[in-house]
């Protein structure tokens, strides 16, 4: 059966890699060292530094900076036809120094474009952007949108940007016209209603709270009706969220729709017709519960998988989707909702067995 | 069959009703004007000011301040046992002026008592603080606590407060000494990850997270570890997400207990013992998609039903609670599990006709 992993993470050894694809006045800041890092403010955070044990660079850095590597113990390993790449580099984390930080997502994206995309067909890339500047997040999106593997803008979930806030539609637009997917992947500044939480595992279970609150301000704010074409997928959330927000949207929306006459969908309609959500990293559920949840969410078309590679809560495709679920639907998670959403040409093995007969 | 209605909106005709119950020197404060209410941003909220149209004060209020109204419309209407009256001025939204705001909870709960609780046994109170003011709001509750009605201790919702936080620990204190369960209501102030939304239906689709958060944040920081015998209910914030908030802990926790060894018990676990939900708002689910969800909270123990009277949003209990469920499960949520919460001694009604014949 193919495989689509929607959630890779690749990276780079330190900052100097990107030194020879920034533009001038930052070739020399970075050469300078002015690069302090994104940061966490917990001392402890979970074991191997956020990375599975048995990743291990040569060099010693977190991020998986090696295709080859990844190739043999993710693509290789695990027969996946196709790896999204989405980095863990977002550079909308810098609050400050807005030109510098639009700088360092097009030196991200051209070294991401030289040194993975064209190293291997299986992989297809996310255009980074720093989408506190929507204009020049735009232009990025349209000089990038050429290259035939980049298939998704990634916009990162930080503390203070909701992108349903009319600030953000420049983004939107460049995608549409491009024909890309937006893709939402939180950061280590994804906080939940009160802060970042006063524990790790506090601030880990907050995440889902960010991506919902970002699922709300789009769809109630007007993106999904705004933009017609445009197709959403939520990285690194879960799912089982879902129900519950889909029936609360639509609830306040029966409800309130008077104040927000251009919504002209019940929320959950502009969610099935356009959302997707990588099912890592999936709850300790059984078979039948996680069954109920998709029946709940009332289609099989929304979950596509992710593995999280490298990091250390990673999914394995047979325990995350398991083997006791129905073929079709997991036929649907592991690999055919995702091919639907980007596009992919697959064949179906199955169908490409009948033809050999 | 019993009704007992968990979450009843009483309050008051203008903050003038306080200036007999308020200490000096804030008596003067309040009889010179010192008090400019609580606000929402939103130039539009929803229909009828917050409140059911045929809720018509005859001071044209917004508030229920007439105790005789509310029997007449609600109690008699419904047939309802027992109504837990949870207010909806809440001091903690006083950011500045602490000792004040102490003093209006104070002045509040005497209210309560002298004009509500005493006009009929059906109602049952809840002791409001000033949340900021720990100490005092503890020491609120030792006095309050000696009322016989009095049945829980009312946290509100704010926007920067998160409850598992050290500083609030003597409130717990306070609240399991004198017996009491501790209660968590929404304010106007109460937001998502991104603050309130830019719509009200936004806002109000966003309370459910900042519930979660509050979830979160008292199980993650050994809330119900440190306080064993405390009891908790979340009133308002519908229940349908609980699946995912229990698994998503679950998961955080045994991937990174290490970080937290004073929490002795899964999540979900200390949630199934000792934490209660509100039904309303219930969304609009099916009797089957009703039966899921509580299928996948794991316990048929954890709803109570409330009708948020008077506010628009209002649950009616039959359209709430289907017919259609199995009748066990519906007399659970209609009034056991809540009798149970508060200890209330309610004859089951089949039981006393039995014992009649």
């Amino acid at each position: 059966m193919p495989l689509i992993d929607t959630d890779v993470h690749e990276g780079f050894a330190g900052i100097k890699d990107l030194v020879p694809y920034i533009k001038a006045p930052y070739k020399d800041w970075l050469a300078q060292g002015a690069w302090r890092g994104f940061s966490q403010p917990f001392a402890y955070t979970s074991p191997g530094n956020g990375n599975r044990a048995d990743v291990q660079n040569e060099d010693g850095s977190a991020s998986v900076s090696d295709p080859a590597m990844l190739k043999r113990d993710l693509l290789d390993e695990y027969n996946v036809t196709k790896a999204v790449l989405t980095g863990y580099f977002y550079p909308t984390g810098l609050k400050m120094q807005y030109d510098f930080a639009s700088a360092m997502a097009s030196a991200y994206n051209d070294m991401v474009a030289e040194k993975w995309l064209s190293s291997d067909p299986r992989f297809a890339g996310s255009i980074q952007v720093n989408a506190r500047a929507p204009e020049a997040a735009a232009r990025e999106i349209d000089r990038m949108a050429a290259h035939p593997q980049m298939v998704q803008v990634m916009l990162p979930i930080v503390d203070d940007i909701a992108y349903g806030h009319p600030y953000y539609r420049p983004i939107f637009a460049a995608a549409e016209r491009n024909d890309l997917v937006v893709a939402f992947h939180h950061t280590v500044f994804a906080q939940g209603p009160y802060g970042m939480g006063l524990h790790y595992i506090e601030r880990h279970s907050l995440i889902p709270l960010a991506i919902q609150g970002q699922v709300i301000s789009l769809i109630l704010n007007g993106v999904f009706d705004e933009f017609e074409k445009l197709r959403f997928i939520i990285l690194e959330g879960g799912f089982s969220w879902l129900p519950h927000t889909l029936w609360r949207m639509d609830r306040e929306y029966r409800q309130g729709r008077v104040e927000v006459p251009w919504i002209k969908k019940l929320p959950s309609q502009h969610a099935h017709e356009r959302l997707k959500l990588a099912t890592q990293p999936t709850e300790d559920m059984t078979t039948d519960q996680l069954l109920k949840v998709i029946d709940l969410i009332g289609t099989e078309d929304l979950l596509v998988f992710a593995t999280d590679y490298p990091h250390f809560d990673f999914d394995d495709p047979d325990a995350a989707i398991p083997r006791s679920l129905p073929d079709g639907l997991r036929q649907k998670i592991l690999w055919k909702n995702a091919a639907d959403l980007y596009g992919f040409d697959i064949p179906d093995q199955h169908n490409r067995a009948t033809a050999a007969e």
